[in-house]
């Protein structure tokens, strides 16, 4: 939104929160349902599936705790909510539907955590919380989808947590573009920062390579 | 966003929260500071604080429970948090800073509850959950600013904790055009009703003749 | 504790929340792990199941909301918490474990909420706030076990949030007297109401005959 | 309580959290009208606050984060809740009464966070987890009163969200002998480690020792 940047930039927003010094990645709601235009994905979500298989080695192989989320809906309703309210047919993911499982590309090892929620956001009515505490957890990698939808509610209670929220841009899709793109810029804009994978990549090689001297 | 609407659509979004039996009125960041175009303000929210004199005396006339939120930092910046790091400015809206307080037009009035946040959502780290629940309020009527941060994440946090949020379109403001339509846009689909006052005010006047007669 | 009462008195402790208007009924754990004295059961806490198969008919047959609490921990063991570094047996509770399933004769019917939760409380990380303020609860009576760990952390966390917390006191169950007796000390004193479940009938059964007149 | 310990000892309770990597101290509503036994004191308050004044010495001297909590209510009890219902001369705990200030002996200063709170615990409603995520805080020493009420309750949801909590005992108070003792053997069997200051003073004496050896 170019018209929009400079009165943001006027009045002082869209600072960085900067990358900290113990790092998570977490990965909302890529699951099979969400990978389905039938069901509730679409526009560039394979590729921000596609481009995490290499973020989530990336983060794996750096040994970084990691965390993924799955809707996960009562298999008699019970837990039906206001969100399903404005989108019933999320009711159809439940803990075996298919619909509701992890894409394989990304499918979780031992000792990930897999989080099960009913609301946009990964913290709410969930553990995400003391599980990062534990951890020492600063800086949160978020990827998955939709940009305008779990990722959003997700980064602003991140933020709100205190923890650092990157979006790793490359990584994070959504069904429409202009959701995708107008969400970026608030996230930019008043709680998280926005960074492709090679810039995550670069950066943590680029320390590695200054530690190796 | 025109274009987007088919797809939404066509997987199921939309669907309305409808207005429940116990409203309550959410008045959110109207302070000097969002209404100063210097500070944070802009767009069209003097406009949207104009409509909402009105509908605070709508709500009363009715005895709604009313709460309105500021943001309030410490004076030595000692709760400086994640959000002050993307947007710094916000340190100066302390308990006593003329730009923290609420509009005089909209000064709340004693049994109303002032909100104390300093992040975006009226949820967060305050008590307004539990205000609201003992009045067994179940309709958040939300206006105030901005449409696409502090109402964006209130509206998100309300509909997570069972509420029924309802955006009064003409009382919501933001500094630029742009983030106000697509927050809304995102807002219909996925988490709250749309109404402008007119509507809000015809639905009990509706059910006040309906049960005059 | 009788010599405490006295201070307590004098200071204006010990008020009364009252029974309102909406009430629900939260059994918290009992699950066949604390059903066994061998795992984590004991003392009071078969007399306090066998009283709540009365008290969960007597809400049954009210139509109020049923919510019932499980701990349960993933099978890997990745999201063990600080609860478990105190109390590392409770990771047997698992989804399938025989251990971590409701007790047959308190068996959930559908449309029951069945809670996960991996700390004492029935709140955190959790939607049961949110499904008890989508049905408009006010009065949360509650039974289970332990009375001394997840009653009294549940009983804090249900007054915290704004609901009238009543602990029915011969369905709540304890492996060992002095803490049950300290805890139902601590509780009637500062976060909720005392009742046994006789109490509780005669209050609805006696509404019930004066809407009947 | 020397009887029930045999049974929480075969049932695997009171493990250990640990000291972690990264202290806090917490003091909880060490406040004028609590250090009063004519309005909520009493008991063994006056000599925890004399042991905290040497805790908080010795957590400055180490550059701790410190954080205070006070209970502090509207001038117009606009947020009076179900704990005030409990305990209705808790409203006198204003924003500038005399009795809702902490005690001169433990004034903050600057930068010290000073958490102003409406329910038992430090955290809810609260900003101090976004606070002690920030700094990396793993470990939380929790100095106040009483023991019964505001210390039980933010021992339990620091153990929630992730903390490893440590009550200092004594630096711990309560009105009344009988539920000071019943709520440290509650926190020891589950939730958090119990030592006296000397023994916390001696941990890190000693750990200095050996770095300067």
């Amino acid at each position: 939104m170019p018209g929009e940047t400079e009165i943001y930039e006027a009045q002082g927003f869209g600072n960085s929160v900067g990358i900290g010094d113990a790092p998570a990645l977490l990965i909302v709601d890529f699951v099979n349902g969400f990978a389905d235009p039938e069901m509730f994905g679409g526009g560039n979500i394979p590729e921000a599936i596609a481009a995490t298989v290499a973020l989530l080695d990336f983060a794996r192989a750096r040994t970084w705790p990691v965390a993924m989320t799955r809707m996960v809906f009562a298999d008699d309703g019970s837990d039906a909510n206001m969100f399903t309210a404005k989108v019933p047919g999320l009711l159809a993911l439940t803990e075996t539907s298919i619909a509701g499982q992890i894409v394989p590309d990304l499918a979780p090892m031992p000792g990930e955590l897999v989080v099960r929620k009913r609301t946009p956001s990964a913290f709410f009515g969930t553990d995400l919380v003391p599980w990062l505490t534990a951890r020492r957890i600063d800086t949160l990698f978020i990827a998955g989808c939709t940009t305008s939808g779990c990722i959003r509610a997700s980064v602003l209670d991140a933020n709100a947590h205190g923890f650092r929220p990157i979006v790793v841009t490359d990584c994070a899709g959504d069904r429409a573009p202009g959701p995708h793109e107008a969400n970026l810029f608030d996230m930019g804009q008043k709680c998280a920062d926005l960074m492709p994978f090679a810039e995550v990549a670069a950066h943590y090689d680029s320390n590695a390579r200054a530690a190796a001297q």
